[in-house]
């Protein structure tokens, strides 16, 4: 009997980078951290991973060869061409960096190197909330909001590599709050984190507001989206008031995805997807409203499941689908 | 020397059924028309198309071994495991109809179906406006507006066959015009012909307007879409007024559909969209403000150079990938 083969998930970050070792059904076997090395040009950054493996396969008592290749997901734009990754400063990489080359030579192995948002969908598609599905988006709303679209069971990556910018729809097309990106308006002011502190704020500052979220802002000053969502459960109408400004915008945007796509499902995941159902509901009542009638029927929003093993599972999954597995 | 091989590229329309035989480099070589019989719920349908094929092979003094498949665009949803035509009552076929069995029982060869937005999609995408291009979003500014939409150089339909739905992408989301799908606010309801139509009449039946387009009104008691965008053309502030307001929102949901899928090229095409760069121009515009800059910079926006020959040159195509030609 031959004995399971595994594959390396990476899941390349700007202070630390997660690996995992995986099976072929999607499932984690061994999964452990180590520190992004950013110094001496993040010449180091590679090396350190290679190790990393080497040890842990050595700690497991593993040969090399249980291993059938390393897929990884990295942060910014990637040279598919190539697998050089494109402008990453915040790596230390000067320039473009041939990541894929690079791990390539350091372990011999097959490395396959994909936008870590579009990893993250691919993880949910193999073995979270979109499993079996072969049409699924997913929307991560962290600090920021980030999106990976799949249409027939791959990844939409466009002719730029800017597929899955959703938190740069515009929702707002006037008078919107100011984005990073330098539009306005965009879905990103208003249902990241950032942008639910910053509805929070500025209601807080110019009413008077009283409930729970008022009382928190007056004694810390400032307010997190997690209060904001405690709030509203303990009833506080105020932040109920956010939360369904921020159900109408995710409910519309995605409305709008889905008459586009018609995806068998929509995965929501990031920090703010775990307010759950008090989010959940009102994005869905949106939705509905927004959705074309054959859209509506078939397209269902989902919360992620894997959190943040996403990553280095759909990391994984690269190399499954490279060596048709 | 082998000669020429062709497939035959059928249209299926409520009244007329467009056929053409087309070479491998997606030229077309005949084309003609017959008209749809819906009598007799719609039995003749097929029969009507496959002696048609014939007829024309007998014609040309070709055999029928010049032909390798009938790829066929055809009005509605499908069932694309069993190439069942589903509830299209217009055609005469009551409930559903085996349209790709049928049409093989009859002529022996490989068929394939596939919607007509669809197959409009695919021709300008083999050889039309989007040529060589894998990731293209086709819209027809028709009587309605439909779409297309192809990533990674096949067709997106969504788990219930309703991607590409982009005329029933929400543009209003409060107060916006009913729309034939039963929400409001749909950019049908703005820039189809009939939205454009409404558009004009809306404001020339409650404002004391003047200009070129206010004498056409006063003196037919309705307007065409064409008329507003002549008008336009002509200097009429009202009319020009008119396309400011479509080019907004062609351009505020073209924007926001790149930012999920960065294709390529959108395609433009159908009736409206023969207005040119009059309707262009704006569309562009808005697009610019509205497109997340990596998108802006690499999704350009470009009409349909097919016309009504995008269906046929679609449908051939589908025999071509299905040959793996």
């Amino acid at each position: 009997m031959v004995s399971e083969q595994w594959i390396a998930g990476v899941d390349l970050g700007g202070t630390t980078t997660k690996i995992a070792f995986i099976n072929l059904n999607g499932e984690i076997l061994h999964k452990w951290e180590i520190p992004t090395d950013n110094s001496n040009e993040g010449q180091n950054i590679t090396k350190n991973i290679a190790n990393a493996i080497n040890q842990k396969l050595a700690d497991l008592n593993e040969q090399k060869t249980k291993l059938i290749g390393i897929g990884m997901g990295a942060p910014g734009p990637i040279d598919y061409e190539t697998g050089v990754v494109l402008n990453v400063v915040n790596l230390g990489w000067k320039d473009n960096f041939p990541l894929q080359d690079s791990l390539h030579s350091l372990t011999s192995l097959p490395v396959v190197i994909e936008n870590d948002a579009n990893c993250a969908a691919l993880g949910e598609m193999w073995n979270g909330a979109g499993k079996g599905a072969r049409d699924i988006v997913c929307v991560t709303l962290g600090t920021g909001v980030g999106g990976g679209v799949i249409a027939n069971g791959d990844i939409v990556r466009g002719i730029n590599g800017a597929a899955g910018e959703i938190g740069h729809i515009t929702s707002i097309p006037f008078g919107g709050a100011p984005c990073n990106c330098g539009k306005s308006g965009c879905l990103e002011t208003i249902a990241s984190a950032t942008g639910i502190v910053r509805l929070a704020k500025d209601e807080l500052l110019k009413a008077e507001t009283q409930g729970q979220l008022a009382v928190i802002f007056a004694a810390n000053g400032s307010v997190t989206a997690k209060d904001v969502f405690d709030s509203a459960r303990n009833g506080d109408e105020f932040a109920q008031q956010i939360i369904q400004e921020v159900g109408f915008h995710l409910g519309f945007v995605l409305a709008n995805i889905a008459n586009t796509l018609n995806p068998e499902m929509i995965v929501l995941g990031g920090g703010v997807s775990r307010a759950g159902d008090i989010l959940l509901d009102k994005v869905n009542t949106n939705f509905s409203n927004f959705a074309f009638s054959a859209v509506k029927e078939s397209t269902t929003l989902a919360l992620a499941t894997l959190g943040n093993d996403a990553g280095v599972i759909g990391a994984a999954w690269l190399i499954k689908n490279k060596l048709n597995l």
